[in-house]
């Protein structure tokens, strides 16, 4: 039997993500692979008596399907809560997804067609261009420095069916984009009526100060916000949000119900239990205590064992630090061996939509306490050392040969 | 702001089953509408004392990042279970999804281009109608008799992607393809090469016998087969799978880490835990003997207020009666009015592919009590018939006129 896969599935490669995952899972491999939050941080015992209270008190209603659009009463959480950060937005503007990776699937199928120009930054979220890739857009690098996208690459794109940006401690790279710069984002997207999809998930994980106010408040009618639970309560239960301007919301509530009808109206109802009583408020800080001092920790590890040349900026939040290795060295090529010495990291070329930096990778601080991060790192300082050695090892050869 | 929406969304109607159900919501309508499993037969003590189990012993694992293939045990139960039914597979083969719609949404993805031809029974089931659309297929209509699609229109469907059967208790007509049809169907699909996807949701609930063998036990090669916990436990979880042949199997996983990286671990683990000590086999006969009370008070209730002409089958499981209005009337136009008097009901124009028969209308019997049914298809009947009488009054002004 011969099947006939549809077109976009070409463009489909495995998550090299999960691939290595599954390497990195033998005994005695550190990873710092995946963006797994450490379930330390998970409020275990908030999340039972929720789930008890739930099953106890509203039983049929959170067994039973649901609307599409998400329990009301975490609708209207969400846009309070959206309101503290300047983004004013009505509880009917917001639809509750399964996870925010299926907000990427949503907005995908709402906005892009086959060829479609859509703009993201390089690196970006691997995650993201896997959801997109399935409506077969053409991706559009855009050129940016330390403070983020470049207003003029921004303005290069006008005529793509949205810019895809994370502003705050992106993944990979951990970047803040400027107050000056997301001023200037916002004011080139205006001007080249380009949409704006803004990916959040990370936003409340900063360790000195909040970030600035999202895109999403600045341009609210061309702006798609996307949030997440899952790195501020936990992953497990699958929970994100899309906010969408009036004028979208109801093709995207279409799209949404033929993907999955509705999120688990159980799992709603348990977040909902834990949020309304302001468990954020105290739970929320010790996860960005607790990633505060893993991130010092490898910040600690990589001066002391990683050699000149390899260059890194400590994120000021987030989950990653964004690793480039000694001029020569690539990082997917190493992957294989600094994994048998006993460590893994997701190396930086599939983050890439253009042209990929083969020295770049990424490292993930929030899973390991920060013990096994200085481990981890020496491990891999040894190996990156060892890879210079043989490098100026088979220079002098080359050199003695010539 | 303007935004371009891609061009799949022209084809995507607001669910016409949500906005009906959206009317029927007012206080004092019964609803034939929506197909919601009665909440009595939900195994809240059970699914209590799992959801307590696995936050309890697995806190850690349950709400952390998983596989997207879904959780080991659950999908070694899956295969198991299949097993029972003549559908040999690996654990391997299963993945599990947010439901049994992201099981459509899923192999829509996989195997349909924009213009793919995808044959469907007429009538079928709407959300898979919706599930495959973005993708833009053309739709096939297959013709069909009392036992199922004619083979004929099988093999006259060559060179689809696929066809879509669901061959137990259909939803909407409730039909059950007979064991014979089942083997010409799958003689024809062969000849033809035409994969099959077969949809059992309803499988586990038959009244008298259990139905004929699946699909996929006469054609695992070929078949793609789609289940779901949504009728057998409880649709709020959302949990469902699919099972593929091994040479679909990764490209399928791909699609689903793109659209939402995993089904939520909590409720696999929730549901395995109830599962796997035989809670199916001590509450599944519960639920069916629930549901033929139920089917039993319909049948009762349409010999008793339906007039001549009103034609329909009590159905032999499942959740749905098809009924086929006297000549003359229109389901759709009479919804308003049967609301208006405290009924509702789905037209069934919406679930065919090709010509629609206006006449049809889909009623549910899992939600309401046997007493509750007997009010509202009396009331159904009473609008019928007033709906009649104003017919044959209007003729005979129209012969009085003439």
């Amino acid at each position: 039997m011969t099947w006939t896969l549809a077109r976009r599935t070409e463009r489909m490669n495995p998550s090299a993500i999960r691939e290595i995952l599954k390497l990195a899972e033998r005994p005695g491999v550190l990873s710092l692979a995946g963006g797994l939050p450490s379930p330390d941080g998970f409020p275990v015992e908030a999340l039972r008596e929720a789930s008890a209270r739930v099953l106890r008190d509203t039983p049929r209603e959170a067994l039973q399907y649901a609307a599409s659009e998400g329990y009301g009463p975490l609708r209207e959480w969400v846009a309070a809560r959206l309101a503290n950060d300047g983004v004013v937005v009505e509880p009917g503007q917001v639809l509750v997804t399964t996870g925010s990776q299926q907000g990427l699937d949503l907005v995908g199928k709402l906005l892009i067609d086959a060829g479609s120009a859509v703009a993201v930054e390089t690196p970006t979220y691997l995650g993201a261009l896997q959801a997109f890739a399935p409506c077969e857009p053409a991706f559009a690098a855009l050129a940016s420095d330390d403070e983020g996208p470049k207003p003029e690459a921004l303005a290069g794109a006008a005529g793509a069916r949205f810019a895809y940006l994370l502003p705050n401690f992106q993944n990979p790279t951990g970047r803040v984009i400027s107050e000056a710069r997301r001023e200037a984002l916002v004011a080139a997207a205006q001007a080249a009526a380009l949409p704006l999809v803004e990916d959040n998930p990370y936003g409340e994980l900063w360790f000195d100060a909040p970030p600035p106010a999202p895109l999403a408040a600045r341009w609210p009618q061309g702006t798609i916000y996307l949030g997440s639970f899952s790195k501020i309560l936990a992953p497990g239960l699958r929970l994100g949000y899309v906010v969408a301007p009036p004028a979208l919301y109801p093709k995207l509530l279409q799209v949404k119900q033929a993907a999955d009808l509705h999120t688990p109206g159980f799992n709603q109802r348990i977040v909902h239990e834990v949020v309304r009583d302001g468990l954020l408020d105290r739970h929320v800080p010790t996860v960005r205590a607790r990633h505060a001092a893993q991130r010092d920790a490898m910040a600690a590890a990589l001066r002391a064992h990683l050699p000149a040349g390899a260059e890194w900026q400590p994120p000021r939040g987030g989950m990653f630090f964004w690793l480039r290795l000694p001029p020569g060295l690539d990082a997917t090529a190493l992957l294989p061996r600094a994994i048998a010495a006993g460590v893994a990291y997701v190396p930086g070329a599939p983050f890439h939509a253009g042209e990929a930096d083969p020295r770049t990778l990424r490292l993930s601080f929030v899973t390991l306490t920060p013990a096994q991060l200085h481990t981890a790192i020496a491990t891999l300082g040894r190996v990156v050392h060892e890879a210079l050695a043989e490098q100026a090892g088979s220079a002098l050869s080359l050199r003695r040969a010539a």
